[in-house]
């Protein structure tokens, strides 16, 4: 099994939580538990309950043409994709979508980030641009930019150390992986180009203060409804050159984006956008649903940091208000930035003595006190972690 | 619009002919016919009569996580998929499918082939690897080869004039994109890597000698059974190491390929089989009417060819048995490599006499008295074609 870097890339086998196991740790019997990944199986309960309201057939000769939408600059992208995208967003107010805005869709946001790379990026240049990223920063961003050894990118590190007088990308993840915390470009010279990864930025994770509005804004649906199965990202982009640019990178790349997976996509936006839109519907909508168990999860989790006896601690967030729900919230990141006190290695510890598999704060251009785990896993699965780290006694050094 | 080098990167919009024109044609008025891409529409009408035979469901909860089979090396690929795709070549005979071979999935075969590049190129050498094929080639191959400008690996043109004393890559297509010529390598010295690109090598376009049986084989949903719009190619590998590369190489490039494209080309690849293996059941299988249909094509266009006064000539190709079907068959490919007159620019004469998009001879590496006529288009398209073309004098030389 190849283990890489890329988020999911930790095999999910091994992880496997049969079971609500209450009997009290024994490291040699129990299962390891896998957090290392961002895997969303939080929300499935919530797809299962809606039945059929979400399903979609597919007949036998549907999507046989390689074009969607020949008059679109992205021809791949399915019309109705693009009507529930913009709905979506305007229904939450996270994003700008205007009509003077384009859509290109991606077979997952990782994908439009390669694209965007090579958009922001020219073949006159004599030398490949820096990308960097303040640190903590997506583990993934590094070997993304350098595993194909492009001659017109390059990976620059942390943009808090950047100090180069050449073009650069600055790719800003807000809310962050894998701390969470809200943020903007930190290097802002002139004629510096940004990439915003908005992959967090809906309500079940952070206050939506604002409708962003830069220049290229990438969103996946795997984060989004937790459908990661179902690979679909959409970047918003205001210039038509660099949007052009995309499409023909997804054009080289893989001739566009599967029009199954756009359908389902589009259908299940389209129903959270209804739900959110007709609040007589009985029951909570998607995002009132993923905010209260993220808001339960962190609870717990903060509850277990503060009888951990200093071993661990975890950020803190300023509430704020949020615009989509009409009251003052907090942030409840799909990660946890765990700390351990000074001197441990915390992925170590976690591993060593709970068999508890997380990345590494190293990964993320932070150090080893450092771990990032998922909040996104099944419940079964997280109260198990919950059981663990509270026993957790900080005496397996593991550096 | 970005119209790039990319088999269909031509957009349809302007090419859609909306009826049977009968009348005469007149430039002014005629709508353009474009048949410079291979948009396989051909086959649409099958399976339109298949109905709900081929039809998927796929509920709101389904396919959530990012991980397929996590017990296997391609962890995103659908175990229904890998089934279906080594019973329908064990059915057609025209694949090795044994259980030591690797099968990895990919957003169509084009991706697979960037898989490839990254898996057979190596980070340790000084010089990337050069890669060649033999003219006329895909003209997507150059493309792909050189537009991120990866230190990995190089365009270096024709295989038959290759002469470095260096580490290659020889990509083989066969029956060849252009021109529907039955390949091998050309290259073989000690070494040399090669890409065996079998796209078309499926019973409607060409006969099923014996069982391919290479390193690294690809093959497209798109031109096996005319599903286009279903991004889904699969890669049969007989190296571990180098299918491990290819994960890798699609997990940081896309996390995997979509769940519900996986699943429809699961459906239709397992229908196909059945209904090949079931010959009492009614009506023709799916590769006899594929076969039917592109040997009354080629008939036709043999026909015009004959009568154009030596304007036109098309490639001969020899008859040989077929496995599949237990009779000596001919080669109908899905492209016709039209030879115009010497000293006439075949593309510029099509485009200019009779508004006929095709791709010129030089994007393949060859010259420019051949174009290329994709012989997949819808019925109607393909008839307007024959007219046009019969009615073509080669008095506009368009140099």
């Amino acid at each position: 099994m190849v283990v890489g870097l890329v988020e999911t890339a930790v095999p999910a086998a091994k992880s496997t939580v049969s079971s609500a196991v209450k009997k009290p740790t024994t490291l040699s019997s129990d299962p390891i538990i896998n957090v290392a990944r961002g895997d969303p199986m939080i929300y499935e309960p919530y797809w299962k309950k809606m039945g059929d309201r979400c399903k979609v057939v597919i007949a036998g000769d549907e999507f046989m043409s390689y074009f969607c939408n020949a008059m679109n600059l992205c021809w791949f992208l399915l019309p109705e994709l693009d009507n529930a995208i913009r709905t979506l967003h305007r229904v939450v107010g996270n994003a700008m979508v205007d009509d003077d805005r384009f859509i290109v869709v991606g077979n997952g946001s990782t994908q439009l980030f390669h694209a965007l790379l090579y958009a922001l990026s020219s073949s006159n240049m004599l030398e490949p641009i820096n990308v960097v990223a303040a640190a903590p920063f997506y583990s993934s961003y590094p070997e993304e930019t350098k595993f194909l050894r492009s001659e017109l990118y390059k990976w620059a590190g942390d943009a808090n150390c950047y100090d180069k007088d050449e073009p650069y990308i600055e790719v800003v993840t807000s809310p962050n992986n894998p701390d969470g915390s809200i943020r903007g470009t930190v290097v802002n010279r002139e004629g510096g180009k940004a990439i915003h990864d908005l992959a967090y930025y809906w309500p079940q994770y952070a206050p939506i203060t604002s409708k962003a509005d830069h220049d290229a804004m990438l969103f996946t649906f795997s984060k989004a409804t937790g459908h990661a199965g179902t690979r679909i990202g959409w970047a918003i982009v205001k210039d038509k050159v660099i949007a052009a640019k995309m499409v023909k990178f997804i054009e080289v790349s893989s001739i566009g984006v599967s029009r199954e997976a756009q359908l389902r996509a589009a259908k299940v936006l389209g129903f959270i956008a209804d739900d959110c839109r007709n609040p007589d519907v009985k029951g909570e909508n998607f995002f009132e649903y993923g905010r209260r168990l993220m808001s339960e999860r962190w609870g717990k989790l903060r509850e277990m940091g503060m009888k951990s006896n200093g071993v661990f601690s975890l950020p803190k967030y300023l509430r704020d208000y949020c615009k989509f729900t009409g009251e003052y919230t907090d942030s409840n990141p799909a990660f946890a930035w765990l700390k351990s006190r000074e001197g441990l290695n915390c992925e170590n510890l976690l591993r060593d003595e709970s068999k508890i598999i997380t990345r590494a704060g190293p990964s993320f251009g932070g150090d080893s006190t450092y771990t990032r785990v998922s909040m996104l896993s099944r419940d079964v699965e997280f109260e198990l972690l919950l059981e663990r780290l509270a026993a957790v006694k900080g005496t397996v050094n593991g550096n």
